[in-house]
């Protein structure tokens, strides 16, 4: 039996390094994650000692739009993924800020399964996508829906400073087709849903995005969000939890 | 008088390095361009003997849609520069092959003039914006038409591998705001205008970016192409030349 393997990236007094989680201990690995040449140091941290830092620094980030019947709202599903880009520049870590802008007039936490691609990919055929995946990770695709609407394209709408929380880890060895995803506002739940109701599964959707962008070890594919989404503000706390990987938990400001 | 200082990054023998262009002779420096502080090395280069690599490698890119009145098509001219994403996996370097994607129906070529961040850019209003600008260079944005119709999103309509040619260097001192775009497909003039005639300026587009979006050194922003762009197809060279910039080629396949 394989067992659990959780991956993060922590800070201590400015320097930053990648860490194997074991519920409160992080042992620091020195390495690179993605071809699994690394050693374990044996220097083990509490993680009340440590920043939490995004799990990841992709080159690339990707989610898809209208990819669990429940988000439709009584639009058609898509006839293939509709993926769109979100740049790193609006990555934040577990326990960071979401800076709600002033001059939007609904921001919405979406809460999705975020996948991890660990290989090179590049025209994958859906029955060697997992090969391509170094694990899962909890993503909030949180989204200005005025902008959203207003806007030629949803580079604000989803891409402002903050708005690509993911985190706190990376869990590499769980089975993403049967994942429930939770979503609080306040402690108070507002998204539920099971990663088994995606109309295009992650497989089909790695197929599809390398057939045309390749994508590298780091990059992140939001995998879209269930229902009505919850709407944020200043001062609210935001939770999204995925069972088996973790609970990313943001505050806005 | 200024001079006019040209930087681009260069490949021989499978070692990478930034050099300073003085016509057909390149001088390897050392250091950080952004910043201003490093050393030139003496080691000069006939360009015959180097390849040339994308000038710069961005953490971001963003286009502007739309920022030309000749591109309007009957549209009303946007009420706020309307700029998407564009992926750092799309670049391409001068020469390097466009990759004509089999099952697009329509491809063209966008010549543009593209913005190099050099400082750190957020909340920059208008009158500074010059100041966080490290320099220019030509861009194409070569865009599948029939996608940028269909999908919801412009992700491989704008961003599919190769699609985002820049280069061949970087001018760092010029004025941006009255250069000539020439863009030509197999030597026949397809595209022509001036950076006068842009919709939104640099100065304008910049501060309502970063009031969103931080933008970091290297980060590049595409202004917009002007009038109808020209249809690419394998085999053809399509080349994009800026005054006092240079001319950024590329072979479709």
């Amino acid at each position: 039996m394989e067992v659990t393997l959780k991956f993060g990236s922590f800070e201590k007094s400015g320097s930053k390094f990648i860490g194997i989680i074991n519920g409160e201990k992080i042992e620091e690995i020195k390495g690179d994650i993605f071809t699994e040449k690394y050693d374990r140091t044996g220097n083990f941290y509490d993680i009340s000692e440590l920043k939490i830092l995004p799990p990841v620094t992709p080159s690339s980030m990707l989610a898809l739009a209208k990819n669990y019947g429940s988000h439709l709202q009584g639009e058609e599903p898509p006839k293939q993924p509709e993926p769109f880009f979100k740049t790193i520049s609006s990555i934040a870590a577990h326990n960071d800020e979401i800076i709600i802008p002033k001059d939007s007039e609904k921001v919405d936490a979406e809460s999705e399964l975020v996948v991890v691609i660990g290989k090179l990919a590049k025209n994958v055929s859906q029955d060697k996508a997992y090969d391509h995946i170094f694990g899962y990770t909890c993503g909030n695709d949180v989204s200005a829906r005025d902008w959203q609407k207003g806007d030629k394209s949803w580079w604000r709408a989803k891409s402002s400073d903050s708005f690509s929380p993911i985190g706190p880890c990376i869990e590499t060895n769980i089975n993403p087709e049967n994942l429930q995803i939770t979503g609080k506002v306040n402690g108070n739940i507002v998204q539920s849903c099971n990663t088994s109701e995606m109309i295009w599964s992650i497989p089909k959707t790695i197929e599809f995005i390398t057939k045309y962008v390749t994508l590298f070890p780091g990059d992140c594919i939001f995998t879209g969000t269930s229902g009505t989404a919850g709407q944020i503000s200043p001062g609210d706390l935001v939770e999204i939890e995925i069972e088996g990987i973790g609970n990313l938990v943001n505050r806005c400001v």
